[in-house]
């Protein structure tokens, strides 16, 4: 998370807004808190241009939970949906909708080790919507183009790229974030969805994560996520006065091209599976050449203050996460280290 | 939330345990989250001298999720329920269960009012289990017996008064509580599950919020609400040195009496609906005998900073919370308020 919005957060801790009392204790039924919701949803939708058409909710239960909640409310009378194929997220959302109803795999890259986003879908048209994940945290690969699919509605797990480029809204039905990635702290999951696509619950569903019942319930039909939703809100407040998502996705091209930039120039001293067109500009995934020198590369790195740069435990290898908040100076201190690391070890390879 | 704990969090969140980070960014696969986790459940077992064969789970989705999840994961092959029907929160959780199968109410006090816990409980032996809410925050009304149930697993929904007394946990088959009263901020519910009701969850049910799925994975198959989680482990600490749960006990029963004293001594200027015996240490809920005073009371009351004193929307009226963290100053400042109001507006009955 931003290190403004922290210091914000840690200053009026004890005393919000001038009412002597704790966010963490502000009833959600008050006035105080409903203004920090709709203000969030507000600036929310002004961030990322969204139609009136679309509803924005505030989700208890993590982007885990959207994996039963998107087939439990949107399959309707539909028997099969489709899903994309890109690694380790979409499997588990895969693996998960397969409990709800036939899953159609409409396009798959496992056969490359999903070292790119499959750009031919092959739609069905009686799926009640295409769900594909928009960034692969674990594998480091991520949509840069979406192919055009028609009628189908697209709904997307953007839980690890949300906010994070610009997004024209009115492509999809359903757009999910949680929000520990560039939203906020974990707890409370965004999820924008278009009016026509409300209302079509399976009768299993839980009535608080029902969207039809939370949209007209305003995000309120249990007590949110306060304290997450009032964090979430100081980071959308905080993204508009960087200049919105515009800024961030500068801020990320910039960041992911150097951090590329240093493997591709390594003379195969780092290495990135993944094609280029379809590298992550928020995940870098890569590895060194020799296996042996990952635990020794991910140990002085510590050393050095360079944090949580080890790959997903599927995955191995390294992995530098470029979230929102993370500063320029953090990706160049990495890029130098890197450097460092590399000539001290070139004759290791 | 107590001050001393709302205090430790602010000092330690831009560092927390001296990792230079804050709780809030700190990943929950890594060791220091685990940590605390398992800590926090250690703590909460020790206050509560929690059987080894019960399982004690943080899940997302606050108390009105388990309304649903109860019977999604406990119905198993049984086609009804039992509940006790005592109020706002019970008659929510009786709603939510009657859309997954036969609600049999096995108890009611509705004909009165709900002005007191019916103690005639007629358990349905083909019942999956028996659901009640131990508290009603809304009626201002407490269980401070609760009948022999036999072999029937009693389920309890003991979000408002959980750990403000001492509580014999063999009793249950499961007991969920969500934080934001006793426990910390909103966004974590405590699940105590009775090993053997686990694994018969209903082919729907989200794997997430399957408890035995979440058992299994120490409550860690999705990112938990770390936050919330790392706050509650600082209440169970803070509990644990200010005398446990006993001490909780002491303090809700002082400070109940001493606010039910001033309603019966007030020579009818002030009435409390519910019985002797059945009125709530948490929840005390009254009203002035002539209802005209009542926003004269709140309006009052705030300026003198006496907050949330509104009673429940359905119920009217005037309502104080005493949760583990009210001081006894706050009691007090609100008796001496309450007979001060009473004494300048005692012709006016």
């Amino acid at each position: 998370m931003p290190h403004e919005v922290l210091r914000q957060a840690k200053q009026e801790f004890l005393d919000w807004d001038g009412s002597g009392f704790s966010m963490l204790e502000t009833p959600f039924t008050g006035d105080a808190f409903k203004k920090v919701l709709h203000q969030a949803r507000d600036d929310l939708r002004e961030l990322l241009n969204i139609p009136d058409n679309y509803r924005i909710l505030f989700m208890h239960g993590g982007a885990s939970a959207q994996f039963s909640l998107v087939p439990l409310n949107l399959l309707g009378s539909a028997r099969s949906v489709d899903h994309i194929d890109t690694g380790y997220w979409s499997s588990k959302s895969l693996r998960e909708a397969r409990r709800y109803c036939k899953v159609h795999v409409a396009a798959s890259s496992a056969d490359s080790q999903y070292d790119h986003m499959p750009e031919n879908w092959k739609l069905s048209p009686e799926s009640a919507y295409c769900h594909f994940t928009s960034n692969e945290t674990a594998n480091g690969v991520q949509f840069h183009q979406i192919p055009e699919t028609g009628g189908v509605p697209l709904v997307v797990d953007m839980t690890s790229d949300f906010l994070s480029r610009p997004l024209d809204v009115s492509r999809y039905g359903l757009i999910y974030a949680s929000a520990q990635k560039n939203v906020g702290p974990a707890g409370v999951t965004v999820v924008i969805v278009r009016d026509d696509l409300l209302g079509k619950a399976h009768p299993a569903t839980p009535t608080v994560f029902n969207y039809a019942a939370q949209a007209e319930a305003d995000s309120m039909l249990q007590t949110p996520v306060t304290f997450s939703v009032y964090l979430a809100g100081l980071v959308f407040r905080w993204l508009r006065q960087q200049g919105g998502i515009a800024t961030m996705e500068q801020n990320s091209l910039r960041r992911s091209s150097s951090l590329y930039q240093v493997i591709d120039d390594s003379n195969g001293f780092y290495c990135c599976p993944i094609q280029h067109g379809h590298r992550s500009h928020m995940n870098i995934c890569f590895s060194t050449t020799n296996d042996t020198l990952a635990p020794v590369f991910l140990s002085e790195a510590t050393s050095e203050g360079l944090m949580y740069l080890k790959g997903h435990p599927v995955m191995g290898g390294m992995r530098a996460s470029l979230y929102n908040a993370m500063p320029d100076t953090g990706v160049m201190a990495l890029i130098e280290f890197m450097r460092s690391f590399a000539e001290a070890h070139r004759y290791d390879i």
